[in-house]
């Protein structure tokens, strides 16, 4: 029997202080070693950014003294984070990355937006099995208390089984709501589409500026994705590559006259 | 016979005045109408980041009255600038979106970190035909001169043929020589990886900060991928997705007691 507890790497892209991050802490504090090395203030929306022109602060941080978790907190984005944690923080690879707990949904096509997501992506390049975790509740005193078992099972037959080659998932909880979530469906990413509106303003200098606010539309209609499992009160797991080759693709363009 | 210009949208990562794009949109100009929609500085490494907590401006600019093109310069990121131009700039959806030509190669797993692919990417979920074409040479002063009939010929192709649905060309050339390209190949993405190592340095008052400072590694021996084409002397295409679902893989996890 393997008596080493796994060593767990957490990061989310609300930066350390949030309640969402605060709560998977806890929960992954039952499966092993935990170190966090988070942002240290709110990164959404940063996708898989990286920074590569400017310097990178990463410090210790103590949030809680009364929780065993060791912190850092960093000024770059989510895939900083977990670069800095693989090489210059962590002792050895961990035996899994958990990147959450989102406010605000990671489904479909939200996936190639999310820091939270690109967070598990880099660690799972990295050989490191990865999960990325998001509610569907943007609040800041969101309640994540219903998710809790879910990612205990999630993690526990993650830890038990291992991960595929090359795949990260990508896990998304319904809101917390009167009826009991229905289980787990695996699915793929629904086939939706940001509508951009962009909300025209004029500063006090006179000059025209704008805010992006858009509206999340899916027209998938499959039961297997991961919009109709939120919709039917299911968590979703996607699981999610980062080998983007189009593969059925490459036959079509070949006979392309190039 | 179809008289109507193709409406092109230009973009890139690397700025509105880089070399690259200006490159680039003298080319396209012998293709369609221009709208050039870029960002006002480098935003190398940005990933699909969008700006959601912050404003963003977006002016008309004239670099060079002599050309016919229009174009707008954006304070926001790649993809920023295929939101803006597509919802607030362009009176209809564009024919195509080219991105580029970024200085420095998006081969293999650089296409998860890349500005330029993302924002062809995001033109890919609008429904636009997209293709992101870079450089391999980092240097502000590349000689792009022998990139132009491989451009011009993907283009094109890409103009007749049109693009399969939720798919994006990643197109990378390599640096001049003395040898002639040898032609294009339709690659899959290799699976490379970065190796990060961080220059850790003392900021003057005393304060430890970080360089990022990786090394490309391609253990990838397949000769039908990106990288195997550019070290031939090809130009590679990967036709890249951004359904990220890891297909093969849900049976797989569906086997997990969950």
């Amino acid at each position: 029997m393997n008596s080493k507890k796994p060593l767990i790497l957490v990061t989310n892209d609300d930066g350390i202080n949030a309640p969402g991050i605060r709560f998977l802490i806890e929960i992954m504090n039952d499966f092993g070693d935990v170190v966090v090395v988070a942002p240290d203030s709110p990164k959404s929306g940063m996708g898989h950014a990286i920074t590569i022109n400017s310097t990178l602060y990463c410090e210790p941080i103590v949030i809680n003294k009364n929780e065993p978790q060791s912190e850092y907190s960093c000024s770059g984005t989510p895939v900083d984070c977990v670069k800095i944690a693989v090489n210059e923080i962590l002792k050895r690879k961990p035996d899994l990355c958990v990147s959450g707990i989102n406010h605000g949904s990671n489904s479909s096509i939200n996936v190639i937006y999310s820091g939270t997501m690109s967070a598990a992506v880099e660690a799972g390049t990295q050989g490191i099995p990865a999960i990325g975790f998001s509610l569907l509740d943007y609040s800041l005193d969101a309640d994540f208390s219903h998710s809790k078992e879910f990612i205990k099972r999630i993690v526990s037959e993650c830890l038990k089984n291992g991960m595929p080659e090359g795949v990260v998932l990508n896990v998304n909880i319904p809101k917390i709501s009167n009826s009991k979530l229905k289980g787990i469906k695996i699915c793929r990413q629904a086939n939706g589409v940001w509508e951009e509106k962009f909300d025209k303003r004029t500063n006090p200098l006179g000059r025209d500026y704008y805010w992006l606010s858009g509206k999340f539309v899916n027209n998938d209609k499959g039961e297997d994705t991961d919009e109709w499992a939120l919709e039917n009160e299911y968590v979703s797991i996607t699981p999610t590559q980062f080998d983007l080759t189009a593969h059925h693709a490459i036959k079509n363009i070949n006979h392309w006259n190039l």
